[in-house]
């Protein structure tokens, strides 16, 4: 089921009608209610965003569909879906990412998104010996830096919230982070790019230096805050930005 | 389809079934599982909220779709759609009050809006005819303001995401906000009621002085904030209260 | 439709499509994507989470419910719906909490939850006599910490948003809060998990003062925070972690 690079690109932005399982036909709906977006989404998503240097494709697509599943817009999912495996996003990566928004979105947002993978997996005959398995083997851990990780959280609010603290630290530390599917690169950028579209400016730091310690760029960590003022809005995409200035001033200060 | 005032007001509270596209019966729901809600939904939605001297049925939709919209709150969004056109709001209106929310609560958002605006369209006989064109003639630019605007971003965010600062000035300032389809005012009016729904009280102070700025009364914006704590729930409103205290007092000090 | 406790924790985490009314099939669809998630499912959360002494499986479904209404996650409704009812929550706390998120969460949350639950109510056979009254016998109201409360409202944004000030005592400190169909602790629990769902941390000393006040004990609080993590992501179980940390020495030291 390939596809040409432009029929992509024209994925990215509700126009995906076409190939939806459903029938639906997105792109008129667009041209029905709003001829700007539809204009839009041509010559600004398509023509201008999805094609710029500081970010790649692919990228952009983890980017994208971390903020899609964080913000439940089931609506663009099955478009986004597509995009992201022409894109080169490999199905585990997205599995991988789904998994990871369980955690970073919460519960229901993955779940609904399962439901809609599904479809777009079983269209391209995606089945499960492309999938990561449940118990993979896992990369090794930086027990320093887990432990300094650790030490920080219990100080804080381990009289709080002990079982927090305690799946924090089984669950998303000693597994899921080390879960061989999704480079730590990319599951820092998918988690910043939740966090961004979610509005959670409080928790941006921690994970956008971890990120940039994993290997995400100051370019490609801009390209993310740029590309999600379109899929998270603008405002979310501001208060990051003050957030993100910070980081970067401070990382080049040491 | 002409539909007295007490039906179109009955619209506004999950009480549309019987006018919905696909048959189902939204107030029958409401009475089978939350009898006060429904009770509620005409003793303080439709015989008292929506009939308050502070703003209009007609602003009362336009800040209750861009909330319903911001929020994705799908479910009663046909209903509210229904609404707004019997209290006055324009298709037109209704077209630019979605692509604007693209911007101000994401591209998804306003894509799952045309999906269920088109049928509320077609059951009306609504056409592309009474819709804006995707190139409009723009309003004029305020060059001072909008210099002034930039050059403040820029300082701020310049080099942090170069990417966003462009498609601000080019998309939003020097395009969007000036399509002649909905009035400043009213942009600024949707715009402050999607931040309240969204809890981005931190973007309020800047949009509620423009909302103003643009003919807003304080009256009209302490009733649409009034308004939003029904659709977007207590806590947003009493966080963006204290910010449009803060905005009122200084600009009465002025 | 009685159903063993361990298919009921089964049910909290998508996992439930064998009882679906829809035949849709959520753990089928949770295996075909994301086989880690499906294999967390059970031993996270099912044989862990749920299990644990904390918080009772009642209250956690009350949590749950109150998190999956107040972010609009559908996807998971049905399932802990069946859950709740399985763990003790009775048709009327339901039908009570769902009324409540409308004032927490929005009003178009609670009207997209009737319609799931009464699907759910339909075929357990739950019918109005089991549900409360629009007009119930009000529980006695407190009138001097109500006295205080109003005062402290009034002169803090009495001006600024009078509307909203008259709907918060006259509908809910005057009536939603004193309906009888859940407890004045009950209410509280699920507004202090609403808060935390949606990331309104600055509204929750006050809620979990009051929640506290009302009989819910330090390890509830805390075992609830927790619970959420997995329902309403990592990001906010933290934001909200250092707000409960305050809350608690504050009490502690008093």
């Amino acid at each position: 089921m390939k596809r040409s690079t432009a029929v992509a690109l024209a994925l990215s932005l509700g126009s995906g009608g076409a190939f939806a399982e459903s029938g639906a036909s997105l792109d008129t709906d667009l041209q029905a209610v709003s001829p700007v977006l539809d204009h839009y989404s041509r010559t600004r998503l398509a023509d201008d965003l999805w094609k710029r240097n500081d970010l790649s494709p692919r990228d952009r697509s983890l980017v994208t569909l971390a903020a899609v599943i964080a913000r439940n817009q089931t609506a663009i999912l099955a478009e986004q879906l597509e995009l992201a495996l022409n894109n080169g996003v490999t199905p585990a990566e997205i599995s991988e990412t789904i998994a990871h928004m369980a955690f970073y979105a919460g519960w229901g947002n993955a779940v609904a998104a399962t439901t809609v993978t599904r479809a777009v997996f079983n269209a391209r005959n995606i089945n499960a010996a492309q999938l990561p398995e449940a118990e993979a083997t896992l990369l090794p851990l930086d027990d320093k830096a887990e432990d300094s990780r650790a030490t920080r959280v219990q100080n804080n609010i381990g009289t709080t919230a002990p079982g927090l603290v305690k799946d924090t630290t089984d669950v998303l530390f000693k597994d899921l982070w080390l879960r061989p599917g999704l480079a730590p690169r990319d599951r820092s950028l998918v988690t910043v790019s939740a966090l961004i579209a979610n509005g959670q400016a409080q928790q941006i730091p921690a994970h956008l230096n971890q990120a940039m310690d994993n290997g995400l760029t100051r370019q490609q960590a801009s390209g993310a805050l740029s590309h999600l003022a379109w899929y998270a809005g603008w405002p979310n995409a501001f208060s990051a930005a003050s957030v993100f200035k910070t980081v970067f001033e401070q990382r080049a200060s040491k």
